[in-house]
């Protein structure tokens, strides 16, 4: 074949294949901004572990560089940088939002709610992820689970409690719905910076500090000045986000929708296997390596006083918002079936082999 | 350009052109055999599920066929269909191959084994997979998690067991190593078609018998014959498992083979939480309408003779094969650290608040 006769084949054929080629080569690249700091462990394992698979499962077609908060600055803002579109996707949790919108506080967990596999239960077939739609549809963002840290323990506390009394003036950094819950028992709750945990701790600025469970507090190191590990009630389930911006969603191929989407939900479930697996290794070194650390409950006078403050406060905010009334009437009606199911599976084995 | 150029054109355009675009268009059709049933729930769900996700994110560039028991006439012969080829896939449970290699026993559950959180944290963080490779790797098979049932029920029978006497000449239908664990008790084990089971028990066949749970028991009717139902201990989280020819795994594009990895892996996490659903609005409806159905426990006396036995059982494994030694290791040295964690969390919080 003559140079010239190839040369105008190759025009042709530029001409004729390359748009469906063009089309199914085509690399989107997307950004993913995270409230997390960078290399932060096991919530930021996720959004890697989730733009790995996509990657792979598109050969290369949907590329998600992450963002952590070193680099946009704004670990609260993830909820408008997907609104805005100024990223296209989030990872952060829902009830981070619930002051631009009471009705994002309940799809994260609640204080004496569901356990994890109960939670995921009643997203994907109890309506969860049809009532999460309806809140997030508003805001052209797309709301799914993103990743769960299973139980998470009640905190850390320099003095064991014993009665209502021990709660009264305990300054105790706990945020959000459980340190409102707290502070109707007359503890003080207060919010502080991670980084100054610690310190606040160790010179008596507060009494007390719940962070998350095993799998993150190892490293903190509160284990080495709070002798009482309190077991957990404020956050049975957290489940984290991942948040999609509706229009970008809209403008990918179908294929790379599904891989998306599965993606996400795979990661999801990876994190609460992983949050299972660095709880169950951490809580071993610090019983190992500490000894003193005693892992107590609350006695039942405490617990259910809490629950009587937690339970006024959910019908609270049912009576202002018929919209929070129909979310939690689904939270309440599906957990009552799913824990006596729970109570004769998991539970009923747990106790009757006296495991502990 | 005329007719002759455009034509010579195409000519090479296919050459030069086409391997590319044919090797991203191929459609590679695969045909999965499971053990179970046309429209058998939530077992069949999974691999539908599996074939959706893989059909959805590959754009229809793998298709896979699912041929059900009715349809292959071998529910146990899935094994072979895989190591031979003649299927490229499968989808069974690892406990059911002991007969060909009794280190396969050990990747489904085990009687007063994990539980599903667990157990997912040691497939994939605490050396299960690895394990698992080692003992396929010999047949050419990979194998992998296929969903997981959660928490088994202990069965139903129609007389109460208070004491050890009770399961003297017991006639129960309960196959496998649990059904040897009873034995030693002087139960009588048998294995029944699952069609004659509802007979079986009506006309005291048999005492007893096991299935799964509320999720796949109410249809079964036993409901009505049987008044006790007793929580589990011999399948706390049975594992189904998804089989892949290597051969035909290592011919699909790097694409391919994430997509199928990954659906597998989220339509096995997905089965553990329909599993968790249809168990809970089950087991709803039998207490709604059969309250004449009691759900007991078995006696300290009897679950701790039972526990006995099994881990001579075991043990009696472990002295015969140095693999299945270093299963066993590998599963109880994970378990104590993984249960630790459980009963700190899942299980402090379930007891505190006596949600029964």
């Amino acid at each position: 074949m003559k140079f010239k006769t190839f040369a105008a084949a190759m025009l042709v054929a530029s001409i004729v294949v390359s748009p469906l080629a063009l089309a199914k080569d085509k690399v989107y690249r997307w950004k993913l901004a995270e409230t997390w700091g960078p290399n932060f462990p096991v919530f930021g394992d996720a959004t890697k572990n989730m733009a790995k698979m996509v990657d792979e499962m598109s050969g290369g077609r949907l590329q998600i560089r992450i963002d952590s908060s070193n680099k946009h600055k704004s670990a609260l803002g993830i909820f408008d940088f997907v609104r805005t579109g100024q990223y296209q996707m989030g990872h952060s949790a829902s009830y981070y939002w619930k002051g631009k919108d009471i009705e994002t506080l309940f799809f994260t967990t609640l204080p004496f709610g569901m356990t994890t596999p109960e939670q995921y239960a009643w997203f994907y077939h109890g309506g969860g992820m049809e009532l999460m739609k309806e809140t997030y549809d508003k805001y052209g963002i797309m709301s799914f689970p993103g990743g769960n840290t299973g139980n998470q323990m009640g905190g850390w506390f320099r003095k064991e409690i014993n009665t209502l009394e021990d709660l009264q003036g305990l300054k105790m950094r706990i945020p959000g719905f459980a340190g409102e819950v707290l502070a109707k028992l007359g503890a003080k709750p207060t919010n502080i910076p991670s980084a100054e945990l610690y310190t606040a701790l160790e010179r008596n600025t507060i009494d007390a500090l719940e962070w998350v469970g095993p799998s993150l507090d190892l490293r903190m190191g509160f284990h080495k000045i709070a002798p009482f590990y309190y077991t957990g009630w404020h956050e049975p389930a957290t489940e984290l986000q991942f948040m999609v911006n509706q229009k970008a969603f809209d403008k990918l191929p179908e294929d790379l929708q599904a891989i998306l989407t599965y993606a996400m939900k795979t990661a999801a479930y990876d994190m609460y296997t992983q949050s299972t697996h660095e709880s169950a290794i951490n809580l071993a070194t610090i019983q190992q390596d500490y000894p003193n650390v005693k892992i107590r409950s609350f006695p039942p006078e405490v617990m259910n006083a809490i629950k009587a403050e937690n339970d006024k406060l959910l019908a609270e905010f049912a009576a202002k918002d018929p919209q929070v009334k129909k979310i939690l009437d689904s939270i309440e009606g599906y957990k009552a079936k799913a824990r006596q199911w729970t109570n004769f599976s998991d539970r009923a084995y747990l106790d009757n082999f006296d495991s502990k």
